[in-house]
């Protein structure tokens, strides 16, 4: 398992695996979920992959990723059909034998009576030489971790299961800090003074989102965000004073 | 612009820049958006990252994609604020200037007053030199084109914007059609016939899709997919029959 580093940052990426996604059948909930998770837990993800049920594709996005963040989230691709074709693509990516599991099969017995669990049922047990199971406490079917590889379902209320499953035993990182300001300003008057303040503040990520709503125009929220919470406070002191003198007409613009 | 080869498939990738998104504070709506009106417009989306507003990762993202897949749409990016760096790392993935462009000053002259037109708004008119404009009819603030990348804005009613302009001017490929068929049935009893059907059938993809109700439980929906008319119709024939006999009790899985 990954542990964190001397600067406190334990890093993720997020493989979504699914032809549905890439067609625009499904539309995928999982990635904001997983973020949002993971970040209120101390791991910050720094990239999102999303690939079609092909192995060599599943292959290669879990070589990389894998090899350059502390922890890879998967989700899809672990049922009983044909087009499931995840456990056996991490095997391959790890060089390790795959077969099916006997802690796996018991699992699914809980569940799936004993004569109507077929091979393509037991697809579903099927688990890389290695792993630690995953619990799935909505439909059995368990996931896995391997190295620093979280395979996870692909149907939201399952793949939520198994993150709190898993995430308890991961090695996590100072919790990234953040503060969300409205403006009621729009982004171009903020962006100079705005950013002469992320100058004075480089251990601050300040972060200007648009919104648009058609008859309302553009509305602007600030986000600041650090590890470090007395800095964060006297970034947002300092951009609260910005935004006051914006609003009174004092500052201007240039 | 890239044009579709002998096979008849055009492929896209979706970049999304931001960290808002991989923060999981911003929920991106943009991804199943573009995959289905591409998927609707005969473009086939064969991978989506997410990276954050690092140029470093911008450019490296870009270039893998952009010389994979005959399209690449970015969105996100291209406000006024020092956040706002996907132009100039577009740019620098094609090795060219980038600057004020007048004719994307132009443009933000109708909305913008000329006082108001400070230099971080001006920022949205750098343009990468060679660059075609793609329209923006909500806001001004144009999107680009430059080679096979697309540049488009974050804001949802933005990026769809901008997406109906540059859409008629792609090569696209022949369009996939797709068939979607309610089973009724459990995805495991479906599986071992759904294989076998798959084999005689290598030319239409067939995906199975649970889903997952508390208190219903599992549903399964068959997605059936080619670009041939009449393969696709033979194959949901065959598919249906198969269903028939599994809900007849006749066919009996092993």
């Amino acid at each position: 398992m990954a542990e964190a580093d001397d600067s406190g940052v334990v890093t993720a990426a997020i493989l979504v695996i699914g032809d549905e996604i890439l067609s625009g059948r499904t539309k995928d909930k999982n990635i904001g979920y997983i973020a949002e998770y993971l970040t209120n837990v101390g791991i910050d993800v720094h990239e999102v992959r999303v690939v079609p049920d092909v192995e060599d594709e599943i292959v290669a996005a879990l070589n990389a990723l894998r090899d350059r963040y502390d922890h890879v989230f998967t989700t899809g691709g672990i049922g009983p059909t044909h087009d499931d074709i995840t456990a056996d693509s991490v095997a391959r990516a790890f060089g390790v034998p795959i077969d099916v599991d006997p802690r796996a099969r018991a699992l699914l017995l809980e569940r799936i009576p004993e004569d109507q669990l077929n091979a393509a049922r037991l697809r579903m047990a099927r688990i890389p030489e290695g792993a630690e199971l995953i619990e799935n406490s909505v439909s059995k079917a368990p996931g896995f971790t391997i190295g620093n590889v979280h395979v996870m379902a692909g149907v939201p209320t399952i793949m939520q299961a198994m993150l709190d499953a898993v995430a308890p035993s991961l090695a996590t990182g100072r919790k990234m800090l953040s503060r969300s300001i409205p403006t009621g300003l729009k982004e171009g008057d903020i962006a100079a003074p705005l950013g002469d303040i992320q100058k004075d503040f480089p251990d601050v990520s300040m972060g200007s989102y648009p919104g648009f709503e058609e008859g309302v125009g553009f509305t602007t929220t600030l986000v600041l965000r650090s590890r470090d919470e007395a800095r964060l406070g006297a970034a947002a002191t300092v951009v609260e004073a910005m935004l006051a003198e914006l609003r009174s007409g004092r500052l201007v613009d240039t």
